[in-house]
This record gives structure tokens, sequence and C-alpha cells, in this order.
């Protein structure tokens, strides 16, 4: 697989960092996953806005002539690795470069960051769209800037670990008695055909995925409520499903054992996959 | 300079790790810094005992063999930096290692843990231990497992270089209405001849100087009350310092521009200090 690292293609193996990259020994980065369907890049625009407000949260600066280089870039990417048609994903991460002595504040003069991009086949969870996923509560010990997609990831991938190790697919992340998010999805709930989510505050990330969910609920005229469903509303939802760029649409059939709704996927979830993929297939 | 990297000594410049290390995308990692003293490792049992906790917490699991040799490496390269006399550092991070594709999950099978030692000299802060330092407060937006010492480091960084930016060396963190710790340090506070500091909990890093301090008072009859200090009686204290590897102990003169206590530094800190650097010196 090729990959892109600071100005070069190179072969995934070769690709590497120094030991003073400041994602390496701070963790501070952003990164975006794009879902590319036949060549195309899904919501491009809502990935690369995102990405330019992950940047500015961490006052990490890209030259323009950077910045505007990243989508040719992920498509070259696409191409090289012969992933023009099908489905794909494309992964960008941009440090605030390495510098030494290591200090805690920024590098002064700045580093220059460091942009790596990978591009991947990507094979849609199809089966789990149709049937559903288990799923467990934990607790959201994360930070309270959840809306900057950083590759401060270490609470995502304990809570996702804990779920596999649990024998489920996923865990619903529960903070101060309120659902928030999954370690990698937004979740929507249903009740009385009404969706509910969490709003896009500091404590969720704003998922391109779940703002397509909202645009389609405007679009099909399903009424939205944006106040976050409290744990002990959880198993009174009709339905509950995730959303996310590598998730798509993914109905919740079970939390903790306990059946959400009919313990299947439900009507609203089912048609919000069928106006997802027609949007994600172009 | 010379550090190690995963079996091999380097040039500095040329330890570099695998873009998909998950450290580098996850900040899925941990790290210690252990003062050096000619040659001698401060507290080294207690910075041991420390890193393994993280490593525990993580669930990074390193063979007995490579455990062992941690500290080792950390002597070889004191000794190969010619650094044996003197006052130096060592830095160790401890990943769980590199590994495709990408997976908010643990590899499986898991990866070789990358680790990484280096060692610089270090000059400690004289000056800002005889003078005092402003500070600032700032949110605590950390996660709530800041017991364990990860490279997941960007809230900390955030707030320290607020705090430059604002023309002062470091912050002080609030979270909930008291005061936890700074960036990079833990904080004392003294009213009436009583050291108050957070309690080792989930919501600081139990510091190894921390320790040292109340070690000391244990020793020398000060009390010590591990009540929280609120924010409401931060301008009550008589007395504020900041306790850290490279730190020491460092007086705090003004919070926010408004003099604690006298506005320099105080009779408890100075005591304190003096015994400090007496176990320090060794």
């Amino acid at each position: 697989m090729q990959v892109y690292l600071n100005g070069s293609f190179v072969g995934h193996t070769e690709a590497s960092v120094s030991v003073a990259d400041r994602a390496f020994v701070f963790g501070d980065g952003i990164y975006e996953v794009v879902r590319v369907v036949n060549g195309r890049f899904f919501m491009e625009d809502e990935h690369m806005a995102r990405m330019d407000e992950g940047l500015e949260g961490l006052k990490i600066h890209l030259n323009e002539n950077q910045r505007n280089q990243i989508s040719d870039i992920g498509r070259k990417l696409i191409s090289m690795n012969g992933l023009d048609e099908g489905q794909a994903k494309v992964y960008i991460q941009i440090t605030r470069g390495a510098a030494w002595p290591r200090t805690h504040t920024f590098p002064d003069p700045p580093a220059e960051p460091t942009v790596y991009l990978a591009a991947e086949s990507f094979m849609p969870h199809t089966q789990l769209h149709k049937e559903g996923v288990d799923t467990i509560t934990v607790s959201d010990v994360r930070w309270s800037r959840c809306n900057l997609k950083t590759v401060n990831l270490l609470p995502n991938t304990l809570a996702k670990q804990e779920a596999k190790e649990r024998g489920v697919n996923s865990a619903i992340m529960i903070r101060d008695g309120v659902i928030t998010e999954s370690p990698n999805a937004n979740i929507f709930g249903v009740k009385d055909g009404v969706l509910r989510t969490y709003p896009a505050t500091n404590y969720i990330l704003n998922g391109i995925t779940r703002q397509a969910v909202l645009a389609i609920a405007d679009e099909e005229g399903v009424d939205v409520n944006l106040q976050p469903i409290e744990e002990r509303e959880l198993f009174e939802m009709d339905e509950l499903f995730f959303t996310g760029t590598t998730t798509d649409i993914q109905p919740i059939n079970r939390v903790n054992d306990r059946n959400i709704g009919s313990g299947k996927p439900g009507p609203v979830c089912k048609k919000i996959q069928t106006f997802y993929n027609k949007k994600l297939e172009g």
C-alpha cells in the first residue's frame, strides 16, 4: 500500500516519523477518515471543514498550499492504490510536527506540521447493518473537548476494547447520566417516530454521518429532538442506532443484554439506511 | 544525542517509528521522566512502580526481560551521553506498538510494544525556585483517568501553551470548583502551617515529587490535609507551590495577577525545598 508522508509517496511499511513527533509524545494532532465510493469523496467539504476546525482548535498552522493539497493527495492515493472502483477510505492525520527538546508548550519557532495520508479498500459492514449489533454501556471518561477530532484517542480505544472483550460490537458512553456517543460513532434513538441525539456540543464529535442523518430527517420530514437521551430512558427507546463514516447506519439490538424495542432493527433506522445509502452511492 | 529505540541505540535524529505506531495514531502509550543526579536515578523504584501501573492500566504487556532492562538501558544512555556527572533526566516511553490496519481495539495478536528512551542533561530552574513564578487558572478539561501517566497529553500542552501566551510560567487547573494540579506538576497549598494537596485519586497524577514532599512532611512533623483546595480558598492560602520531577519545588507568587500570601516564596515552601534538595543530592 502506498501512503503519503510529508511530501513523499512511500510504501506503508516505510512510512515513519520521528520519536519527537508531537503526535507520538503528546497525541498532538488531528485526523479525519473520509469515505470514498467509486473514486468520489463522500461529503468531502464537511470533512475538510471539520479538519480545519480541528487544526484551528489545536492552533496547528498548515500553509495555504499544504492545506489545499490534502484532497488531491487523497485522490492520488486512491488512484495509486487501485481504489478508483468500489469502496475505500482515506485516513488523514496532521500533527504539530517534530521538535527537540520535548516541551509541553508548542515548538517556538513552530515545527513543520507532519502530514500523513493513507488510502485503503473498505468493506462495508453490510451484515451488521441488516442484523444489528449488541452493545454495553461504559462510563464516558474522555476530556471535555470531544468536538475536536484529535488523536488523543486512548479512552476511545479502551472502551472499544472493553466492548470486544465482553463479546459485543461496541460501547455506549454515558456522561453525567446521559448517552453521549460510542468510541467511534454517534448514537441516535427513536421514540414515537421522533429522532433523538446528543446536540453538537463539546461533549461529542459532530460526525459527518450524523450530519447526513439530520439532513435526511429534515428532507424526509422526520422530527428531531436534540435532547440527550438519559440513561434511564435507554430501554424506553423504540430504536437505537450508531452512525459513522465507516459504521454507516448500524442498528443496535441490545444494550447490556437487554432488548431495545423489539431487539431487531426498526423501521425508522431502516428507512434512514435506505436514504443514506442513496446519498453514499451518489 | 544517543537514544534507545526497540533494541538499538541510535542518534536521536535517526530514531523513528512507524506511522502505524499506536502512540502516533491513538496516543496509546505511557511515559516516565526520571531525574538523574550524578548518575543516580532519583526515586527510581517509585518511577518504575508507576510505569508498571500505567502499563497495567493500559493493558500493555512487556515481557519480563524487556521490563527488567528498562533501568539498565537508562543507565547506559546516561553513560553513552556523558551524563554521569551533574544533572540529567531520562525519558521513557512505552507504546502498544505498531499495527496495520488501524483499529480502535488492541492489535490481535498483540503487537510488539515500542520502547523508547532518551537521556538529556538537565538544568534545574534554580532562579525560579528562589524567586517563585506567576500563574493563571484554567479549566481542567482532561479525561478522568489522570492517574495514568499516558501520552494523551493534548489538554496539558494546550494549558501550558495558554499560560505561556499569557506571559506566565504555568497554569493551575480547576475541575468542579477545586484545584487539581498543573499541566505538568502537582500543587500544594499551605494554610496555618498545614499542607494541603489533592488526594491521589483518578483526577491527578500522583507525582513522585508529590510523594517525596509528603514523606518530608511526615518526617518533619508537618501536618498534611488531603482535602482539595477549593477555588474560592485559593487566595486565602498562605503559600502555594508546584512539585514535579523537573519542576522540583517551585513557589507560586501570583495567580491571575493576585498575590498568594505575601506574593513571595514562603517559609514552609523554603523549608521543604531544603529537605527535598538534600534527598535529591543523595
